[in-house]
């Protein structure tokens, strides 16, 4: 097992266990519950899954759970309400500590009620995908969406900690799997060319499912975002970066009803945007664009745009962007391959120019 | 106009401008507003009186609104919402300002509003009601109402300012002025007696609503209540015994329906239950009891609870306060007049006897 840190101030550090088999490893758990009440957050795929495991792991517990349905869909005020429900139904207290299993929507999901319910409580990632292995149980960006916007009502919330079992993606479905690695893919895109390099050589074996290339994409993934978070908790700087290809991505997600494209799906194709964006700047030449596309593709994501959405659809979505300042539409590109910019004013002729070209 | 700082860490310190005319003073908003996008939120009752007040000092702005209904009855996830969705409809960014403007549930939904939308926007509290402007805007504790909890659902958040424009005291109607009272009362009681001794003289003076008297007491009020957030912003000490009287006060008004008592009535038979139960703990007498329910009832408030609540019933929701560790029921006591307890696990035989005693 390795386990890496990210560090942050106030208290707030906190670890990554990364490895086999931690699911079993009762002590990894319960170094970090804080009294007998827990509450496990999962959904109706995971739990037939790995919902016992957790409870034997537990069983000197009071160990309730909301399953949830499975699906970007049901990430809204409406179903965290099921989470509050079941906290005050069993009355909970304030020591109490909630447990994330589950992808991203789970994880952003559990943390953001254990964020709320009584102004905060204990709670621990188990991510069980790759996505959320590597980027969304990490950094503490909690939340759910809104009709009109992702992940527009949220908190930052640290969990205790993020148990990432390799194994767990055993059962992850290839799309699934596939989604994850534009993530991972990012890291290498925004400050890991090294990274970049690696992944194209060994994109293969990560589809086979290959524990230890999984393993290492996992670690040298966490790796990158802790140094990202530890460096700028709040988003005022350089976490921005994190977001390479996701305000695109989140008009797509929105725009296309949550739930159709997986959100690893949608940063791929926006990310295929921003490269293009990136390129009209004169940053990036048409061999790195197409070495940007040749990976995605290479990890079998989609790299072009849902036909049915519209130029002025995507500049209405994004701009309710949180990187937006006084409805300006900002975005991340890249300088360079490796090299993310910051938040960038985007000339509207220049973004319609690259969605022109993606819509038609 | 006086300005009391309350001092926190990590920049989170605010100023709390105690005064007359302060609404038309738009420098005291403006300096605390950080772009063109404001929101304000505020109620049916308090729109009509203040929010043309306030869209003048503001003209120079893009204000943008959302009129609730008045009560605690809608103080709830679902009356949260549509402050979500006039944000996004109006497409306000991260650096947006939402003002909340009326009483204490205005105050509460609106700061967690900008606590979680885009995981935090800037905000001021403008509260209109005597309560608020002593207690609930000062401090940071924000949220929403369950069906079987009072505040379950919250954040700390803390407002950029607040303004207590004591001019707005004038259209308060008698029932509201007296429920403040109990909060003003409270910190006489918790940890001021000089200030209890005054206002067992200056009640008259205050129910007739005497300028003077009203901007002592809310001066006074707010000098305590920054004291003590300042010492112990997140509750882990001294903060919790701002909470006397409350954790009955909140049985009482999830049991009778919210909306029913006010708030400040509510703390007020509260406080009561909490000095009997003292007294029965040897830690004050007689006399001492009959003080603390002679000043509730010259500030014309109820000291006795509704009758149609079971002794079970107090104990089951008082079963999911904040304050208890591990399912105990934990309270604030009184050691003395004048000298609040820190939480006590409460004697369960005691506190029927107590609960007995008023049900009976």
């Amino acid at each position: 097992m390795k386990e890496l840190q990210v560090a942050l101030n106030n208290d707030r550090s906190y670890p990554i266990y990364i490895g086999s088999g931690l699911l079993a490893q009762a002590d990894l758990l319960t170094r970090h519950i804080r009294s007998k009440q827990v509450l496990v957050v999962t959904n109706e795929t995971i739990a037939p899954l790995y919902l016992a495991k957790l409870q034997t792991a537990l069983g000197d517990y009071q160990v309730e759970t909301v399953i949830l349905p499975d699906g970007e869909q049901y990430k809204t005020l409406q179903y965290l309400e099921k989470v509050f429900d079941q906290l005050l139904a069993k009355k909970f207290s304030r020591n109490a500590t909630l447990i994330a299993l589950g992808g991203g929507v789970i994880g952003d999901m559990g943390g953001f009620a254990a964020a709320c319910y009584q102004r905060g409580i204990a709670f621990i990632q188990i991510p069980t995908t790759l996505l959320a292995q590597v980027d969304s149980s990490v950094g503490g960006k909690t939340g759910v969406n809104h009709p009109l916007g992702k992940n527009m009502i949220g908190a930052f919330y640290q969990p205790q900690c993020v148990i990432a079992d390799a194994d767990v993606l055993d059962t992850l479905d290839d799309r699934q799997l596939s989604a994850g690695l534009a993530e991972v893919i990012k890291y290498g895109l925004i400050r890991d060319p090294g990274f970049l390099e690696w992944l194209e050589t060994n994109m293969p074996k990560l589809l086979a499912r290959d524990k230890d290339a999984l393993a290492y994409a996992i670690e040298r993934s966490c790796v990158n975002k802790a140094e990202v978070v530890g460096e700028d908790e709040f988003e005022s700087g350089v976490r921005a970066t994190l977001n390479l290809g996701h305000t695109f991505g989140h008009a797509i997600e929105t725009g296309s009803g949550y739930g159709h494209y997986l959100h690893g799906e949608a940063v791929a194709i926006g990310t295929c945007f921003a490269a293009d964006l990136s390129r009209r700047l004169g940053w990036l030449n048409d061999a790195d664009v197409n070495r940007i596309i040749a990976v995605f593709k290479a990890a079998n994501l989609p790299v072009t745009p849902p036909k049915e959405m519209t130029t002025e659809h995507y500049v209405d979505l994004m701009a309710v962007d949180k990187k937006n300042i006084d409805g300006k539409i900002r975005v991340i590109l890249l300088e360079a391959v490796g090299k993310a910019s910051l938040p960038v004013n985007v000339d509207l002729a220049q973004l319609q120019a690259t969605l022109n070209g993606y819509a038609g």
